[in-house]
């Protein structure tokens, strides 16, 4: 028998009816023989309305309650998947996360998964369990704390499912019908990818992307799972979507595959700090503790000693960002005169396997926008992409003139 | 350390700042030097919306998945209270029933508790926790899978924990003041009792004066839980609400302490079965395995060995009823001409432990019926009570012409 797994977004799921449609699609794959591990995320709205909550009761949470209220959605999704499936006459059981157990570390509220054992719903498959519905984005602890694996964590909850049983595919639906070249509703121009190499949507998901949690890609791209993003609410089709597969996989390999942004970042900078050794690990050591994500970091030249360090976070960190600053300055571990935050920019990025053959695409870039006078304030780059924080008011421009530049609407 | 069992229901926590009322009077338990216990119902209104979507999936669901939906709303509610706690600087953490672990038995939608190791609990205290806050209604089944106690089933894991750990006391903070002799909504004369005997109070509670779970109040009388019910809205006071406690602790003894009611009931009848020995568990035998919880029963003159068998059960069974039994009749195991179900019908009761001491009582309530015209369908009585069935239409002019006939409005 062959375990398929099929894991449901919180728009796919946000209604009765639309859970009955997700059913359906997972009736479809168990009369063509399959064994199905379903994930679930919780109905659209219901986790922002628990994140609401929480951050309202408590601005700095503990991430151990944030964690034991944030994951109760997909439990409720998942028994009403089951109960669907049930009157369909399917047999089926739901599964939180800790009755699987899906193991996690302790990272309360970005939680890495470290094992699943297959062992207890091996057992119910061999009873006669045909669909097994996994509430998604949740896990248990070393100390027996549930765990959330971050936003969008119900994808990574889905490959690695893929992973631990060996499945011979993760489709994952969502509220779009694939991957493409940008945000359709920043650029009508944007087209859908047939397919897309692991190394470009990794980027494109860390990019702000918002179709596959970054993790998912990585844990796929490391296990080799055949993983397929689509539309649960299209037609069925067997060449539905987008393929997320190795590069060798993929004919043509244009210079760009895609445009990304991420529209709520700040830049953080801590001005005239000792540049000495060891000043790196000394800022953002505090910041990793704190829980602040920082992408970018910039380092300006030194001046008599002294410095200013520049770095991106999510605007939302920024409170947290400025207390751990604060707090290691206080107790003499670093020393800066100022922290100045913009909290108004926005990152965009040109992501492509090609890039590392065709050259000549920074230039191309930077040229697109000085012709829109687009300021860029901070410059990063990898192998494989080129990303630039600007104005957040310039975003939507930026990445319209930056597809039309490197003409992603032609296939 | 003494420890205290605070329990605040659904109204009670029903928005944050709700909840962050509650916490301030555990906070002021805290200060007293009490360790506590906070079990939390789900806020006001999710556990039926969470009912309402379990029902509309599946009229016949299988109740292991219920539980794991309708169990969700109360884990919310613990992870919030316990960070509002922890931002007045009040170690807690939240506990969910599988965590404790408050073992249950398999009988899903209304499992019994059959264990509370303190174990776990106990070392978080002692490593310095003052208040945990527990996830009520919710447990874990022998076979790892999430169980619920009924409707109401928070008040009895406040008292099964106030057992368990030996409490001082276990409050009820509710939305009312406290046990009245009836619903103030229903009569303006109904009058608060100060103590209420646990004997009264359970044959109030199991008649539908929503105040407590049945058996919470069980739990109570059998291990000498000093059980308190108060509003959670009241200015506090020493003397707030109403003690159950021991016959005993009771001055007064009237023949009737209160009038209580059951809105929605419904009485079946099953026309012409063979009267012979065996009938009885024949036709309740299968009721129960189809969770009917049946209430009232009569049976009627037995007539050329056939006899009719009537039994009320709430309306919102009516349908498991019917299934139960016709599929006995098919199975060959019973034996009926027609099943006739009256859903239009709702419970009227006298309760007092002086009964036992006063004769008359039920003749008085049934000349006071007849005074204002209300038919009895159905009557049954006990050392204590007296209940009868009546058009639900006539209910709350029954309620208040029996407070009235009693005087319960006079201390």
């Amino acid at each position: 028998m062959t375990r398929l797994v099929m894991k449901f977004g919180g728009t796919s799921v946000a209604t009765l009816d639309r859970i009955k449609r997700a059913a359906k699609r997972v009736g479809r794959e168990v009369a063509n023989g399959h064994e199905v591990i379903v994930i679930v995320s919780a109905m659209a709205g219901k986790t922002n309305e628990l994140v609401g909550w929480v951050n309202e009761t408590s601005p700095f949470y503990d991430a151990r309650e944030y964690d034991a209220v944030v994951s109760s959605g997909e439990n409720v999704t998942a028994g009403l998947m089951a109960l669907t499936l049930q009157e369909m006459d399917i047999p089926a059981r739901s599964w939180q996360g800790w009755q699987v157990p899906l193991k996690t570390n302790g990272a309360h509220g970005a939680a890495r998964i470290e094992e699943i054992p297959t062992r207890n719903m091996d057992v119910k498959f061999a009873e006669g369990m045909k669909v097994a519905v996994v509430a998604g984005f949740q896990g248990v602890s070393p100390e027996g704390r549930i765990t959330t694996l971050g936003r969008g964590g119900s994808d990574t909850t889905a490959v690695a499912f893929a992973a631990a049983f060996d499945a011979v595919r993760c489709d994952i639906y969502t509220d779009v019908d694939g991957v493409y070249t940008t945000d359709p509703r920043i650029s009508s121009k944007a087209r859908k990818l047939d397919r897309i190499a692991f190394e470009e949507m990794l980027e494109l998901a860390s990019l702000g992307a918002k179709v596959l949690q970054t993790r998912s890609v990585e844990l796929a791209m490391r296990y080799k799972v055949k993983l397929r993003v689509l539309s649960s609410f299209d037609e069925y089709d067997e060449d539905a979507g987008t393929l997320v597969c190795d590069e060798e996989e993929i004919m043509e390999s244009k210079a760009v595959a895609g445009v990304a942004y991420s529209r709520d970042e700040a830049k953080m900078t801590l001005i005239s700090v000792a540049d000495k050794p060891g000043i790196a690990a000394a800022i953002f050591g505090p910041l990793a503790a704190a829980g602040v994500n920082v992408d970018m970091i910039v380092q300006n030249i030194s001046e008599e000693g002294r410095t200013d360090m520049t770095f991106s976070c999510p605007v939302d960190q920024v409170k947290r960002a400025e207390k751990a600053m604060s707090e290691a300055k206080a107790a003499g571990k670093i020393d800066y005169s100022e922290l100045v935050a913009d909290t108004d920019v926005a990152k965009v990025s040109v992501v492509g396997i090609g890039m590392r053959s065709h050259a000549g695409v920074a230039a191309r870039m930077f040229e697109s926008l000085r012709d829109e006078n687009i300021n860029i304030k901070v410059i990063t780059t990898s192998e494989i992409k080129i990303s630039v924080l600007i104005d957040r008011k310039y975003m939507e421009l930026a990445v319209q003139a930056l597809h039309d530049c490197f003409e992603l609407e032609k296939a």
